[in-house]
């Protein structure tokens, strides 16, 4: 069997084939916006350049297209530019060191307070955002808009990454943000210019066989694509020369007990005092 | 002033124009990747038409290619193309006719199940899973791989709308489609070719100066923003021959109280029966 890099791929081909990590026939169909979608992958060393005026205000238009529960818009985001906020920031998420380099760090909120605002104002009653539904649509709408103004961070040769560090500490974060009550970090997204020293390669995902399933749920598969994922994972963490332990170890470790979640095992009632009750 | 409608614009004006309701002066950059996210409407009528075939293998490696919580990878995706099961899904979401319409209906998954039975096969422990933190981890993966799955669909001139309303019956869903405990529907997904003879039309959003914040949270343009946006998206609704209520009556009316919440007020104790107590 040949060495797989000695095959000559074509763009898609190999587009899938760094997703995978592992061989796949050429895909259906393609164009830019998929190979943009494909091509991602995490950015953790930046330079300090600041970015073009007006990219800012083209990711969020991007964000806000994205689909938003009954149009509720139970979002917003905070844009960070200042060293010394990133810095304070940073410490809060574990020391990333990333947050305080990168020249954007974008935190993305769950943010029930504009509708309470709304119905303060019109002195209507508002009950249903105590409920755990509120919370979820929130986090929802956070997620769907963030994941828009990455695609188009990535299409204009920016890099990101997801700092989920935003939920260590989600008070000392609301404190340093000035959020008032009922909105939370969900988490942040560093953006920049990649550090072109850095070389920064696309993370295999599990095959298709164990997250996609047809008609009903079945784990058929399920033992014989994670043992064909660790193998992957285990050649990709060894090319990055990082420690080669593939994937089940990682997440038995990731989530071994509540000690292993950087704190935020407490997240329930913290939301809790953040006037998320989750009833 | 002159109408809108009389002014040509440039094809990204043009997006922004539609995006936010108002005339906006040209953005700072363009490329196809911004053009596709700036365009996503909701479609609700669709040609019976079967997708090509690996178009389904392509959006979940798009979706796959988003970012995931520490590589855990917490969630699936079902695909379902029969048309008993879309039916019988489309009755437990409030009877949404566009599920039994659109070819194929994705629902995506929270799913937690998975690091369970790799914990259970390797005998070690695994305590983490009935946090908080961990269901919004699943909530957080599953919306990102979807929306990347959404961009990826409309690339192709497919048509998508959410299913916020697989969350009105959890646990029937669940029936439905075989989830194992640990594992539920964040929402669902049709995918089809949009009819042509039904005309959709970006929906405006929030003025920016709504959403996006400067360094901290400030609600300094708020009320002005959201009167403006009242003003548009009555516009918008009257185009549309829908009732011109704007938006500032809908929120208050989707989020009165518990009984607008379509039956999910009582998410988290049916969570809880489904292997989330939220801890």
């Amino acid at each position: 069997m040949p060495d797989d890099s000695e095959i000559t791929l074509s763009p898609p081909e190999r587009a899938l084939h760094e997703r995978y990590g592992t061989l796949m026939g050429p895909p259906a169909a393609w164009n830019d916006v998929l190979a943009a979608l494909l091509a991602h992958r995490s950015v953790r060393s930046y330079l300090p350049d600041a970015l073009d005026p007006g990219t800012l205000e083209l990711l969020v238009a991007a964000a806000q297209s994205a689909a938003t529960s009954s149009n509720l818009q139970v979002w917003s985001v905070i844009a960070i530019e200042d060293p010394a906020r990133r810095e304070r920031l940073a410490q809060l998420a574990g020391n990333q060191r990333h947050i305080a380099e990168a020249p954007l760090f974008l935190v993305w909120l769950a943010d029930l307070s504009r509708a309470q605002r709304m119905a303060d104002r019109a002195a209507a009653p508002l009950e249903a955002l105590p409920y755990t539904e509120s919370f979820v649509m929130g986090v929802v709408d956070a997620a769907l808009a963030s994941q828009n103004a990455a695609v188009a961070a990535e299409s204009l040769g920016l890099g990101i990454v997801y700092i989920g560090g935003m939920r260590n500490h989600p008070q000392a974060v609301a404190a340093e943000l000035g959020l008032p009550p009922q909105v939370v970090a969900v988490f942040g997204m560093c953006v920049g210019k990649p550090n072109p020293s850095v070389v920064t390669d696309v993370k295999p995902r599990l095959p298709q066989c164990v997250v996609l399933h047809h008609e009903q749920y079945s784990i058929a598969r399920e033992a014989e694509g994670i043992a064909a994922y660790d193998a992957s994972l285990t050649r990709f963490q060894q090319k990055q020369e990082m420690r080669p332990v593939g994937w089940s170890g990682s997440i038995l470790s990731r989530l071994k007990g509540p000690g292993s979640l950087s704190g935020r095992h407490v997240l329930r009632e913290v939301l809790a005092r953040m006037g998320f009750p989750l009833a």
